[in-house]
């Protein structure tokens, strides 16, 4: 389910984003402690290997390698490849995210233009929305793994009541390589030239409008489509994934507590400077060693945060709620459709009643 | 309230920026002081317990300690992180504010299209940019803090005004896990039809634009309800966290002064570069760790730009005045009305007295 | 005045920019110069009175002050807070300006829909284009220091032509906390209708047209008023002046030039990477900070970049002509509907004279 | 072909991004292994040379050169300067991708606006929808080498059914010194006006619509055609590679281990801080320049991410599939036809089969 | 003439972008040779004038002096001001070119609904498509040096047929401080509403579409003479400009070889780090500074990015090729008409082909 806290962080308290801190759904611990525990792991094995099973011509020479590891570490700029990685990544999610097709204003459109409120009039405003929604629940099939497990098959389309049997065996007659959620597009603009036609809807304006939407409609099932079939380009996620992961893995040798004596020969050499994490000498032999984890923390968080919404339509908590939205989208289209029945019936209470909407204005208005 | 300060920057003078450093209200030592005075009581503490309750040994130690923290704080580039992300949180908070739907120009197309002076023609228009007024009150309810405290139930709304007893019925027998502001939006569109099929409406073409200016509004409040349900990656906002947080607490131990003498053993080592804030030898006793408390500022005041605008529909002094937005609206809304009812009365002045008109362009026109 | 000065550097020659160095109006130098002096006079006293007046003591201390001051002002990554702010700050200024409503596109519809060549059908046309002008006039009135010099009161909206008395009147009797630049609007809508009615506009389609095209005039209006209301958070810009003021205070005790002697005790500690502008042993005596007057020149001049383009409407020399784009406006209104007016008279020289015409297609046609 | 990926990290699971490190196709080794043996290659000739060629005087001065070329390589921003480009990059090549012309709205409106079930109807139709699809193939062939390959003159284009002899006769007969994508459009225009004068197109409002659409896919085609003939200037491109290649060519020298020995003579100045990955004294002699070629591998990565992307129309494994989607579009283009003709005929099977409509409402919807 | 170069890059190949490296047209090499050539000139009077006059004494002081050139020149954050500065100077840029009108569109609407194949119909959109390219014309006069040179007075606008001898008078007759490119545009819309009232423009939607798409194109000009008025603020190019200056200045004197014996007094204070570029001892006397040039070839390299494409309307090799757009929109211009004019005539191939539009079907489509 997608995370919402903006509600939790409305005023910027005293503490501010703290209290962000203590949740574990959807929280980089959740989705970082199983690497979290491998690093630690290893770098205990390391630790214990090197505090007790090698001798002290070994331990001299892993001083040297540690300490080659260490600077080589350093010499990857991670926060800046992160930096630009991450926000190319959180653009495309927040664009993904705009380009889910709801059905809202192509309804408005047709409730207001396709007329009749006898059983056919009521058949071919919820056969067009229907097949709006048959193009939307088509493409989040191919997109969200959400969503396709909960149509794994086109017979459950079917049975969801978006399709019927008749339709379905027309679609799969269409051969294609491509997704095909233009067909029910089509299949749309035939029914609304059709009802122009009859008369239903009653001028080419209307037709028009409907038409407009629809193309906006289909432009965001299209989008959706294109930016889950082009990826980032791929060679980009693997740059960033073999830097960072390079990083831990130099730190995991580097970062080792070595013994001072163990290049107490040459103490005029050591002279590191500040953004050296080498143990220099005298440095206090921290058992745990809370820099390095720290810095994993913090760049494989940020890692992390590129991973979950590289694809924000798989199940991460984080992730859209695609079978939600489309249970919106039914529910609204559904009360559109009666709201356009019971509207020729009894005139809409405020319009006939001007006593009670002068009170009103005594209010506020 | 929101906070305006162009005009007193409209000029680059002297000193420029500095005016601003004066203010209080929505400022950074508003919104920073408290954390300001416990970072600074917990280093005092740390700062005591040093210099009078440890032993010389355990100075050696803490020496050690402080300056393993020191190095690690270095390791995390604040900057980077704080940069790419602010500029995020930035963007989205003023792609919120256009978001907010005005209903300026749906009014400017209803009192132009719909037509009738008489009691039921005004109803009707009033009626209609009520629904419109009603859809963006839902959707504030539920995105704004100070919108929810204004209308705290659905009986508030209605006693303002936005709603009518039978509408609210109606409206809550509608059961929905989503906000529900389309709903007004089906009952604009369904009395639009029927102000078209009264002929109060004159043309297609006239619906047609009501109905195209009323999916924008819609659209808008669409925008603002998703903001409100897809918030910026919960990952991404805790990763920043921790790293201010893991800073500054590596900073309150790192930055402790150190007795030159606890270190005086290896002088030969202490070559640190500039970038290290560690006490070197020699440094004074700065009693005020200035330089960590600018950091404080610096840094947490970054961050703070964040907090404050994640949500700009809170109660922040800096956040979006909601609720003047309705009355405004409100304002408008009801002028509207009222110039139209007055139109179609008296002519226009100027229109009707052509020598006022050439006189004027004897001006500047 | 705006500075305009692309048309020199249309070329990239020898020297490329060299040539904007030596302006004056609009530049660095003019913005910068007093904080300039200012800066370059304390540090004078300041190293006047470390020569003078201090005592061999006093400067021991006063040198591990300045080094103390100088490793501080390094820890403030000035560059990127800068480099992320400036962008932000030059990306909302470009947007303001192509907020500013230009009358054109509207005045082009107006003349092509509204018709009728008698007194009326002048004024018609002259008044609805005048009530666009007067909303723009409202709004800029709001924003730019300028135009509120030029229109100080509601008085010299009139006597400009841009208001009758009675629409003033109107106008005031209006109460409202919000700027009531969407009141000719208003006007404009009604208007509008009114010459729909009268036949004047002869169908539907051109009506939704001009109130289409009035729609996008009044969101320019709106998003200038929107930009002049909210500002960049204020903390942001409080974050950045206190950390570009910070560092310049820490240096102007940091940079001063301190004896070698001074720290002549303790040779071997003063390893200072390159990094460091310390004065280290053996730096020739500089009396003139020239490395740190250049910094100021340099981050102090960024900071003036913002500090200049916060508001685009004051009377900096950078920024928008306002005023100018109002005659601007009034002189193309002025001349469209005096094309008008001349339109229905003799058919237009080409279309009449298709011997010349001819001949031209002779050349490059 | 594409590489589409994200499907496999829908989820971020543990291990997030390492299942891409194992890909071949469009994966960064298959891009970067010729120049990672090159440089291996000159590496391991100069580690030779040293090592065995040298005499000891010449090894000292080969010493001196690499500590050199050593510092030297640092002093270039790659990171900086490759973030900047990289992200210009990427975000033209989505434009570009957004850029495609798409024939599916296009083909919506003709279906819905060019009546006619006779012969010439349906030749009208598809006549209309060809055009289209001749324009993108024309820009496509100018664009794209893929496309090119398969069209390589304009007989292709014909023999592929896009162009009648006729219509290419009359194309050829058009000199022009630029892409003639705009030909077919203006055939697309006159035949629209001469149905909507045939009584085909029934009103204007249809015209419009359609020629709406067309104005949109033609613009589309101008931009792919402008982003292929304005690239990224190529000063830029010139100065981010020859920043990286510099870095390479000084890392060959530098990195080279030199014996400790070369530079025994002065202990005392080689106090290096934590950032010089010069061979300090005592480092173990790696004979894999592990750091380099990490290094060599992120920066020529970095940069081959640039390269891949900046022309997304060649025949990277990553880039478009341009053929693909004319394929695609040209199969929409005939099913839409198919479909159009068949509309006429039985009334769509939901709309004359209310039952089965209203048993699906039990259901989902 | 513009450098279009992504076709030579279109794969990925070994070597990838070296291959650009070799190209002198648009190149950087032929941008900056001059300013190379003045630096190494410059760096080597300075070399031989301490090589060869300088005293003992006097060559210690320009070693301090040297030194202190060199920290300096570090301190200033080039490549993040060139980072961030070159970004928007290239965002601007492309901004710049979408923003040049093409006036295809408008053709095309203006071939469609303006009719009538007599002389006075020709004449009529011969005459609607000059005034638009006449608009473009003006603009690009006072934005690009190019279009100047080829129409360097009013006289010669009217020889290429853009205007004629009446018209000119008419357009010079109106003074005013702006550019009037919006002059030919009001003569478009009072024609386009004379043919409406004469019937050749047949109803309101058709003229409707027209002044919509002649609003697009003047908004285009529009924005190309804004662009042109408002340039990126005269102290943001200062900065930067004064930033990159001082940086090569301080290093023309801090980079040069200073003997090593000139600071052999104080050995244990010369341990620079590695980001410090300055002669340590033991540096091998590199007459030619390399790791200078290098950097000088860089951020020199990147500035001159920012003056190329500052103004791309100058004749720089890179430049937009505005004389050879002009050429292309009267070409497409024409021909659109001679199509209109033929159109009428014979039925156009396909529709009356059916048979081969059926063989046609059997190849791809």
């Amino acid at each position: 389910m997608t995370v919402s806290y903006t509600l939790k962080v409305a005023e910027a308290r005293f503490g501010g984003f703290s209290g962000l801190l203590l949740r574990w759904r959807g929280s980089i611990y959740k989705l970082l402690y199983k690497e979290f525990l491998l690093f630690g792991a290893l770098y205990a094995v390391l630790s214990i290997t090197y505090r007790l099973l090698l001798t002290q011509e070994q331990r001299y020479v892993y001083a040297q390698v540690a300490r080659y590891c260490n600077r080589s570490a350093d010499l990857i700029p991670l926060s800046f490849v992160l930096g630009f990685y991450v926000t190319l990544v959180v653009n495309r999610w927040w664009s993904q995210y705009t380009s889910i097709p709801l059905p809202d204003q192509l309804m408005c459109v047709i409730s207001a233009s396709v007329h009749g409120v006898d059983q056919r009039g009521r058949l071919l405003r919820r056969t067009l929305i229907r097949y709006a929604n048959l193009a939307s629940v088509l493409v989040l099939r191919s997109v969200s793994t959400r969503v396709l497990k909960r149509f794994p098959t086109m017979e459950h389309v079917v049975d969801a009541g978006f399709m019927s049997q008749e339709e379905r065996k027309k679609f799969e007659s269409l051969k294609s390589d491509f997704n095909k959620y233009w067909v029910p597009c089509v299949w749309f603009t035939n029914l609304a030239a059709q009802a122009r036609r009859d008369g239903r809807i009653r001028d080419d304006i209307a037709l028009c409008l409907l038409l407009e939407e629809l193309n906006k409609y289909r432009a965001k099932c299209s989008m959706l489509f294109h930016y889950d079939w082009i990826s980032i380009p791929l060679v980009y996620t693997q740059v960033v994934t073999i830097a960072v992961y390079s990083f831990f893995a130099l730190s995991l040798v580097g970062r080792q507590f070595v013994e001072p004596e163990a290049g107490a020969a040459k103490p005029q050499k050591l002279l590191k400077p500040g953004q050296e994490p080498a143990p220099a000498l005298g440095d206090p032999d921290m058992y745990v060693p809370l820099t390095t984890l720290l810095q994993f923390f913090f760049y494989a968080g940020w890692l992390k945060v590129a991973e979950q919404i590289i694809n924000p339509f798989g199940e991460d908590d984080d992730d859209f709620e695609t079978n939600q939205l489309i249970d919106r989208n039914l529910q609204v289209s559904k009360h559109q459709d009666q709201e356009s029945r019971a509207a020729p019936g009894p005139p809409l209470p405020v319009s006939s009643q001007p006593g009670r909407g002068k009170e009103r204005r005594g209010g506020s208005l």
